[in-house]
């Protein structure tokens, strides 16, 4: 008992001396999250890009914080004489978006003070961290587009009645009710959902910013739930049946056991997975769309894209349908490769972007290289390397950001 | 100590007494909650509306769910030999949608396991027990229309480039490009914002039913954020800023101090906060709807209703405004009376339905009485009580239900 007592009082004088020479080092510019829920002052970030936590647990034991100390089971947040947790990254996070959750006394919990996420297969809290360059999906005073939430019919897979997919349309849509509009088809990654390009990724606000400075042909961007493999769960897939928001998103099923492709999982056979979703895509989806909005809806005016899993699912699928996709986006989701060129009949005539991605802390190396060989083999292709991020969205906003000029330029 | 550990085991004993009673007569038939997130088995819900939770935190020291026994600060969950607390409410719930949280080691989170809807001025979580009548708002094969997330510019108030608004269209809003459609401002309570029509309401699948059996007129809802007063506060009311949902819901700003009117709170100047919402309602987003959606923008084609703290605005907002509003929805939130009859001029004239609903667990008796009252003078209404329910969304969606039907048929 002594000396657990001893260590205890050890370990309190070890990370008041951590806390209070990192305290030293830390500017003292501590603002809000702009991911915070309304009035929460925490958790805040300040200019050097840490982050600092408070959580109001007072009888707990344990609070840990899925950031900035992962190698060590998460931030452990320390309790002060006000009985609340707090505590500070052990280093800067990567500019952008971070998903992260709570550990109170062994439980998985969200932090009260902020927003949520779809990501992992479940709402998590979400921090932002303001980037340099984050203009590019700021809201400006620029004429917006709209992000319609469409629930389409679906009886290929399960036994659902309707599939939900977010369609962003242009601004002007409206007023010309002639004009018809190319559109990108961009999926999220795996254990995400049809939220996440739009609310973690700020799809529409990239795309509003990008066609107010001309730099970007207005079109529809439509984004629906990828993993449509799996069988309604218990709570399961409702699409509609609150009609949206959280209970949408919570309209996603649980995810395969083991996970899926895509960097965070890995194991289940892709190419069953990605053909179910080739079948609700090309089958339903894209003829509910063009039959309900005003699209151009011939193979030039057809683009696919997607990160992590959605690229891989955008590859498969655009692929085998060349007659339907002209443009092909992969973020962080694997490349077109020269065999893929070489063994796709008609790639060459048919294909008119072919772009990849990756963050700099990811495989640059690799998405370089095949950049190379593409070139080697007389095939134009744009690869890009998002500066100082990982797989996370800010690599995959910056992606959308230059992937979408190149869009429908014929 | 004795004494303390006696009352301890004391405690223990009734508790095992208390469920084990109540356990006897519950039926067995238990079945997660619609709105649990995906993959989740609990909360569970039996066929005689009682619920039972399950929760994950083995080094917690006591866990409560704010549901089911509030009178003793919540539903008390008891900690079993694996480690997961669990309890069953102590009595049946009413029918319909019910707002929760947890308190673990006294601090306040959602239940990890559920989806989460914006009521209190926070993201709470949220349960579905389903109804007699459920029907009415269920997702069904029948044409469906959208939800659409729009951001129109807004000066008046705090210095926002912009305010979020949900717009239902109709099913073939997009069919016929030429036809024009009435409007319904639809409004939420206090401590809520403009997801909870369409989210906890399912105001759209209401109205698609509703229109599918041709019983209720094609119209726009237009849904949107009421306590505009608020001023922006840390990570506060960022509309469009991440483009959407619970970033946008979040972009929600924390109730003035003391809480606003309509039954969750009280104190402040009502009329202020209704006068600044008057002015961003008519002033700002009417015109905005007008000139980017197909409407029928004359006064005989527009009505407004809203719940509770949203029927007290309706009521100010609308006797103020008669030149632009003609039907008059009042749920959970007030009565005209013979005096605003009396004493609004041209009233009788310019209104074309006047409504006013609550739960028979609210006050029904003011209701009929005001009903009666303005019969007496003459003066066409409907009251509508909803069926074993109280001040919850179980009577606001049976209200829109009654409500809509009345709506443009002139």
């Amino acid at each position: 008992m002594k000396n657990h007592l001893l260590t205890l009082a050890l370990a309190a004088v070890l990370t008041t001396e951590l806390v209070t020479a990192q305290t030293n080092e830390l500017a003292d510019d501590w603002k809000p999250s702009s991911l915070n829920q309304p009035g929460q002052q925490y958790p805040q970030v300040n200019s050097q890009r840490y982050a600092r936590f408070r959580i109001v647990a007072p009888h707990a034991q344990s609070v840990r914080v899925s950031l900035g100390g992962r190698e060590r089971g998460g931030l452990a947040l320390a309790k002060g004489e006000d009985g609340d947790w707090t505590g500070v990254t052990e280093r800067a996070l990567d500019e952008g978006f971070h998903y992260y959750h709570l550990t109170v006394d062994g439980g998985s919990f969200n932090d009260p003070g902020v927003l949520n996420f779809y990501g992992s297969t479940r709402w998590e809290s979400g921090i932002e961290i303001p980037a340099h360059d984050q203009d590019f999906y700021a809201l400006k005073d620029v004429p917006h587009g709209r992000v319609q939430l469409v629930l389409f019919p679906s009886k290929l897979t399960n036994s659902v009645i309707a599939r939900t997919a977010y369609v962003y349309t242009p601004p002007d849509y409206d007023k010309d009710t002639t004009k018809r509009y190319p559109v990108l088809y961009l999926q999220h990654g795996w254990g995400e959902n049809e939220y996440a390009w739009w609310n973690q990724g700020r799809a529409n606000l990239i795309m509003d910013n990008l066609i107010s400075e001309g730099k970007c042909q207005p079109c529809l961007v439509v984004m629906t739930y990828g993993l449509t493999n799996e069988g309604p769960g218990p709570g399961g897939r409702r699409p509609g049946a609150a009609g949206g928001t959280n209970t949408l998103s919570g309209a996603t099923n649980a995810p395969a056991a083991g996970g899926g492709p895509g960097g965070r999982g890995g194991g289940n056979p892709f190419s069953g997975a990605a053909a179910v979703f080739e079948k609700v895509l090309v089958g339903e989806l894209i003829p509910y769309i063009d039959a309900n909005f005003r699209t151009k809806s011939d193979q030039p005016n057809r683009a696919m894209a997607g990160l992590s899993m959605g690229g891989m699912e955008t590859k498969f699928i655009t692929l085998k349908n060349l007659d339907k996709f002209s443009h092909i986006g992969l973020f962080s989701g694997g490349v077109i490769n020269t065999n893929d060129v070489n063994n796709t009949p008609g790639f060459r005539e048919k294909v008119k972007v072919v772009f990849a991605s990756c963050g700099s802390k990811e495989n640059p190396g690799s998405i370089k290289a095949n950049h190379e060989a593409l070139n080697s083999i007389g095939l134009k292709n744009t690869a890009y390397v998002s500066p100082d991020t990982a797989h996370e969205f800010q690599t995959w906003r910056r992606s959308l950001y230059q992937f979408a000029p190149l869009l429908f330029r014929d």
